[in-house]
């Protein structure tokens, strides 16, 4: 069989396209639906799966699919992947489910029937392999150019699966880290109160609310786990007193905005969260620090953090008082809507709260 | 033109080979290394070239090449590119160096002349063009097939850097967060001192002369810069303090390992690190705390902690004491060597500074 340079010249632009289109995010979620879209065009198949090898019940497990009805992956789990793991390994290019399935796999055969009908191409990092992509193919209606794309498909895919973990973990190392450090430093005790994790799940479901992009929520996010940081500066003798504080204490205590945003200030990276750190304490009035900032002057970011901090403080304990349940702290800061906090922001916090305790 | 099957699997497989080579690592140097030397195979050709853009001098610099003589590299810089950015952005595609330059690009052709021998595919990341890859090429030999993959070259090139650019950006985003964040923590005084860099600094040139590989590099540096993390926990009274302490303080600052390996326990991916952390205050006879471990029981990493933080410490001014130098301070370790110091790495430290100090 022979082809012209045209059928070459759109077979390599199909894989170089896929390639392309792969690799084009570190974003988990959107590489997989892109590998799930990719492989369905480019094997002209309606489904497409995405096995993965549970590395300690050494089974393969659905992991994404497209084109699938649910009833169809009822069975969601393979056991005894012995034959997978063995042809995965050894053979390292495409497999039909007939070279997969030992015929002692008589329930799979019989559960679904629809697998016969599917290929598998090895998910393989450095010559290991973790899962399997599989499409819906019309049995032995593949062209051995239509078994090489698949294959690429599988190895590309595989590539690109690596490459956004890897940068997932990474980022979450990342956040971890700051929250671990953060938490230690805003109580000067080692990660006793959480106030840090629930100050960044409050603000995240406001921020989910109000439709902010990726890249704000990126920022919003580390914001409200360093809001804090400042307090490094503070003495402990100031930070722990469980009495009111004298005003000079008081002055004191309200350069932690400042000394946070220092901190930060020498991280390049860091600048679109320094606004939500430095101004975490402004008043929607105008009579906060350290910039007496009003209204929509004030960050959204630290207009966003005031609320989720002050709503956390008041449903924990502190030592000189007990947590108020969460309808009286909404009912409390309700009393300041635009004094101290932004009016429109906050009803949507309470209706979300409000929403939250209800279920 | 017709090409048998054989022909266009071996297209694809080296396309495929191309793509899983290219984003193989999220390591930027090594990535580019695959470039080159997948360009040059691929396109058969022995020199290949890649050029970035500086967006703010609107000049193309030559950023890495294989195959030429430093003498053809005189000229790295291309004022005067909008030829080049028009060819790339209007284009998208593969362009020879006639359609780039100019007529009046008079003095690139008198100092290069060879390079009128060279394609360019744009490097290109959201039709966004930021540089150029460069092939030698053998001009009016390539076959459109050559060309298309050259293009699926440049285009993937441009997503593997973009992709491992990005894992750096994140990962020295980390970095410096937790460093500054470390900085701030240990002096309860953001960033004045520059202790912490410094510590990270001595202890990667030790971990370079040992030949410690990339994963090892990476946790000491972690845990160079987090080594004194647990002083959150520890008293302004005690910490400040700038005469001898009392036995109880002792004790108290005795805790801040600790509580540093407490905290990053709190984030999971952090366990290579704690080691470091816990132990940088043992003592090599195993007098030292907490666990009075000796010799190599001792962590590796914890040793190169110990070396690096006591010579930070001895070469900068202190409250209570000026700074001695470098040499004088190395005399004061090698008094220590065996007792409070692993030997073998003393020698070593000792060396790499001398030769330091000598330059």
């Amino acid at each position: 069989m022979t082809y012209n340079e045209d059928t070459i010249v759109s077979s390599l632009h199909s894989l170089h396209d896929l390639s392309k289109a792969l690799n084009s995010s570190l974003d988990i979620s959107r590489v997989e639906e892109m590998i799930l879209h990719k492989t369905s065009k480019l094997m002209r198949s309606p489904k497409v799966l995405i096995l993965l090898l549970n590395d300690k019940t050494k089974s393969l497990n659905i992991h994404n699919a497209l084109g699938f009805e649910p009833s169809e992956l009822m069975v969601h789990t393979f056991e005894n992947i012995q034959p997978f793991d063995h042809c995965i390994v050894h053979k390292g290019s495409v497999i039909t489910i007939d070279e997969v399935l030992s015929p002692a796999d008589r329930e799979i055969r019989e559960i679904c029937p629809q697998l016969f009908e599917m290929l598998f191409a090895p998910l393989e990092i450095q010559g290991k392999a973790y899962g399997l992509l599989g499409v819906m193919g019309r049995k032995k209606n593949f062209s051995r150019i239509d078994l090489e794309i698949f294959c690429s498909i599988g190895s590309q895919a595989a590539v690109a699966m690596e490459n956004a973990g890897l940068y997932a973990k990474l980022h979450s190392t990342f956040l971890h880290t700051a929250e671990a450090m953060a938490e230690a430093i805003s109580s000067r005790d080692p990660y006793t109160g959480g106030h840090t994790r629930r100050v960044r799940t409050y603000a995240l479901q406001l921020a989910e609310k109000l439709g902010l992009n990726a890249e704000e929520k990126n920022a919003l996010r580390l914001a409200a786990i360093l809001h804090d940081v400042g307090k490094i500066g503070i003495d402990d003798a100031i930070l722990r007193k469980t009495e009111q504080l004298t005003a000079e204490e008081r002055l004191k205590m309200s350069t932690h905005p400042r000394i946070g945003a220092r901190i930060l200030g020498y991280v390049d990276e860091m600048k679109a969260v320094i606004p939500g750190v430095l101004h975490h304490h402004e008043w929607f009035n105008g009579s906060g620090y350290p910039d007496g900032l009003a209204g929509e002057q004030i960050p959204l970011q630290a207009r966003i953090i005031a609320i989720a901090d002050a709503f956390d403080a008041l449903t924990t304990d502190r030592p000189y008082r007990r947590a108020s349940t969460a309808v009286a702290a909404l009912d409390i800061l309700a009393r300041e809507s635009g004094v101290h906090f932004d009016p429109e922001l906050l009803q949507i916090f309470r209706a979300l709260q409000t929403a939250a305790q209800a279920q």
